[in-house]
């Protein structure tokens, strides 16, 4: 059985005792959906269909692409059902005899107007849209990653930390002038290196820009590790799986409020990491960087880390809500991101990527401050 | 009154036609909605809310990002309602004083779970979530160009044809290898010619991968411009508007059966080209598209067209399906983009961006086949 078919296995143990006989899953423009590579191999464009009786359907967009890439038990034309998702599905669930009155759940961000379609079209059955359904099941298995998935994020880690270390190389020897040349040599270091590409669009923030949590644009032609703080927020996918680091290039004389920003990161990095631990609540963490920037009269914008894998964000949430309720687990590989933005001194951002293990945890990646 | 106020005066006429109190657009990581650029200049992440009485009121995600770029009548702090679309659509909606029972139209992408937490949020208001509405309105909207939008775009197409036209000398002279060279030749130049960046992840595949519609992944350290057919499709952004054009390179000696394929691309794309002209239906020039086609013993996977502006993909829809009702109107800018693919022969897809003019058309891009 392939990893694939093993994954079906699990949730198709998890329809089994929910009673749902069909779970239709679908990647779109405007709504990916990664769990459609996750159970199927097919990397973009599809819907897929998996019954309770163990079988996967896949319509793709390009039957190309999947004959190529896709492990599951029928591909069928998206095109016979003229590339609408609701023709699709209520065609495939006729063409299998799926009883009445059976629960069929469609994905959990379908907009409302077409969770209306749905259930028009499927008016025999017990359509399904809910968040507390398959998409937290999925949600739930994706964020323990398997020893595949682990080996796969290792990999990408090892050629995001090569990456570090050359950017440190040129920054220090003053090749890297510019935000979009460290943006374009991680491109072609990436692919170099066997990476599919990069996780999520680089954002390189010069001393200009780097208050900003998530620079506009991502990068620019203007100057990068320059005299201030500069920062470099990006990841390498490998197979689909992403790393995400944040490093900061901290040039020249700096003033005491940015060398103390610097400081208060450090620490709340520090503090935070030795709560990322099996059995402890992912909010503990979050409270305790949260703690450490209010003492030093600071606040930072936005959450502490989160899982990746298939996507830059993922669960678990690391975050302060009182809603999170995400405790770390053995096999969960998350980030740790704390930083601090301010217009008149530039942001420091350090993130690294963390798999959680059965005794505490195990840093991926080598993100640091740099000073050159 | 700014470009911004002006379009919002457009939508606050329709609001009050239609009796809708009030407006909401999200654009948030996985539901992208340019319209809140659109309509207050802030490029992304925020909740912009808009009232009958001709209030806008942004909650942003980046307090800092909003102060430079955003055009509105108040912004309000999204932790002040824990960053929560709900907490801040009711809290805001409470503190304008919006009567009972009026109109609050929510998103249409608004996924169901998510629209039932809106409805027990707003009790006492009458929540839409259809397609048929804002979201209708403002894509008929944004399909016709105004005239700065029109001078964006005309600029992002003066880039492109740079690159094109460096790209067809430096293939010429062997410079270019590697998908990865050419995809980062666009990054770099776009960017020295004062773009934003591009508009979409360039698409670079060479003779081994142009059979895929959309290749996978998008750009690698392959060959292109090889021997066979290699197919090129990237856009320039100027100011969150991007072009979208597709070069193919025809490289060494082709086989017959490539050489009709291109001729194939070709003629269609002549004769799609004289239907695009003010009131004629979109689906007449891709059912033209078809017949050629057809003809050739072969059909195309994918759509003819599409409007391009703030989004790769936008309004007007052109294609063949019988749902398909838009017409070409001056003012609108388009793509159209015959293709052809096959696993044996390689791909051949040709798109130029087109503007619909009182009189017909002018195209604005100059992407071609290049014989190296």
């Amino acid at each position: 059985m392939d990893t694939y078919a093993k994954r079906r296995a699990d949730l198709y143990t998890w329809m089994a005792r929910t009673s749902t006989a069909v779970v239709v899953l679908e990647d779109t423009e405007g709504r990916r959906n990664p769990a459609v590579r996750y159970f199927s191999g097919h990397p973009s464009d599809a819907l897929l269909i998996l019954t309770i009786t163990g079988h996967a359907v896949l319509c793709p967009w390009d039957e190309n692409l999947a004959e190529m890439m896709a492990s599951v038990d029928v591909i069928v034309p998206y095109t016979e059902y003229g590339r609408h998702p609701i023709a699709a599905v209520s065609g495939i669930v006729g063409k299998i005899g799926v009883p009445p009155h059976s629960r069929v759940e469609i994905p959990d961000d379908t907009p409302y107007p077409l969770f209306l379609r749905y259930v028009e079209a499927l008016l025999e059955y017990d359509v399904l849209c809910r968040t507390d359904g398959v998409a937290d099941e999925i949600a739930r298995m994706r964020s323990i990653k398997d020893a595949e998935e682990i080996a796969t994020v290792e990999k990408a880690c090892v050629i995001t930390d090569g990456i570090i270390d050359l950017i440190e190389r040129q920054v220090k020897n003053g090749k890297i002038k510019t935000e979009l040349d460290v943006a374009l040599l991680i491109e072609r270091e990436a692919r170099a290196a066997g990476a599919e590409g990069t996780g999520f669009e680089t954002l390189a923030a010069g001393p200009t820009r780097s208050f900003g949590i998530h620079a506009f644009p991502p990068f620019t032609a203007g100057s990068f590790s320059s005299p201030g703080l500069s920062i470099l927020d990006f990841g390498v996918k490998v197979a689909g799986y992403t790393s995400d680091v944040t490093l900061t290039v901290a040039a020249g004389e700096l003033s005491p409020a940015q060398e103390k920003q610097l400081a208060l990161v450090e620490r709340a990095y520090d503090a935070a990491l030795a709560l990322y631990k099996p059995g402890t609540p992912t909010r503990d963490a979050s409270l305790k960087a949260d703690e450490i920037f209010r003492k030093g009269k600071r606040s930072m914008p936005h959450a502490l880390g989160h899982g990746i894998g298939l996507e830059a964000h993922e669960g678990p949430a690391i975050r302060n809500r009182e809603d999170n309720e995400w405790k770390y687990e053995p096999g969960m590989i998350v980030t740790l991101e704390p930083g601090l933005y301010d217009p008149r001194i530039g942001g420091c951002r350090l993130e690294n990527d963390i798999l959680i293990t059965e005794t505490g945890n195990r840093v991926l990646t080598n993100a640091r401050i740099i000073r050159p």
